[in-house]
């Protein structure tokens, strides 16, 4: 599998760098975005390094896209909400990720959110909204 | 096929009100946006009205994702980029909708434009630009 040393998103697949952990399998990882956007905000990733969401294979690329869904299925039921945003954006971390973003009608962020919250969750937080995901699993 | 008779997507697919239309088949039509945040904003749509992407069936998701994966890779092309931002807010019109954004790295725009573009294409403009799609298909 094609990995890339100076990616940080590589690390954490290979468990040098700790995440919290949503789900994994031999193809694909998830984790909470440790700068979250929303709470829950979750990142979708492909194994194997590509730089773009468009050079993955098209069953790689469906078989992304089908555990995207059944993610957001599950930030649905947990955030009691319909409104899960999903987002490619694309250059920050340069291995192909996927945002997911469970919103709140009400949450006064606008149409996409634009920044991280303020104040961050803490570690035990995060720690704590992971759990609760995977274990909904 | 299910329809909203007070949803401006459905009334465009039952061909009420024009548009710029780059693709159609049996399930899924795409065509530019009149409010574009960037040159070539897409949006692919499935026909059957819903109000949210993770509200329709595994088949028909897959078949959406598929057809937003081969536009994306026209849209590289023509826009000679790699980086084609997807995102699916889902506020504004309430019909399940994928924005793809060709993006350059020089447009200034940040991570993810937040507003259309001024000043806005006219519509031979975007005539335009939806036969240069339509025609690279």
């Amino acid at each position: 599998m094609k990995t890339n040393i100076d990616c940080i998103f590589c690390k954490i697949i290979a468990g040098e760098i700790p995440c919290y952990k949503i789900y994994e399998d031999e193809k694909i990882i998830s984790f909470l975005d440790i700068h979250p956007y929303v709470l829950g905000h979750l990142l979708i990733i492909p194994k194997e390094h590509s730089k773009w969401l468009w050079d993955i294979s098209p069953k790689d690329y469906c078989n992304l896209m089908e555990k995207t869904k059944n993610l957001a299925e599950i930030l649905k039921k947990i955030f009691k909400t319909e409104w899960i945003e999903l987002v490619v954006a694309g250059i920050g971390v340069q291995h192909t990720h996927i945002h997911l973003l469970p919103r709140q009608f009400n949450d006064g962020l606008g149409e996409l959110p634009i920044k991280p919250l303020v104040p961050k969750p803490s570690n035990e937080e995060l720690k704590k909204m992971a759990n609760k995901i995977k274990n909904s699993l």
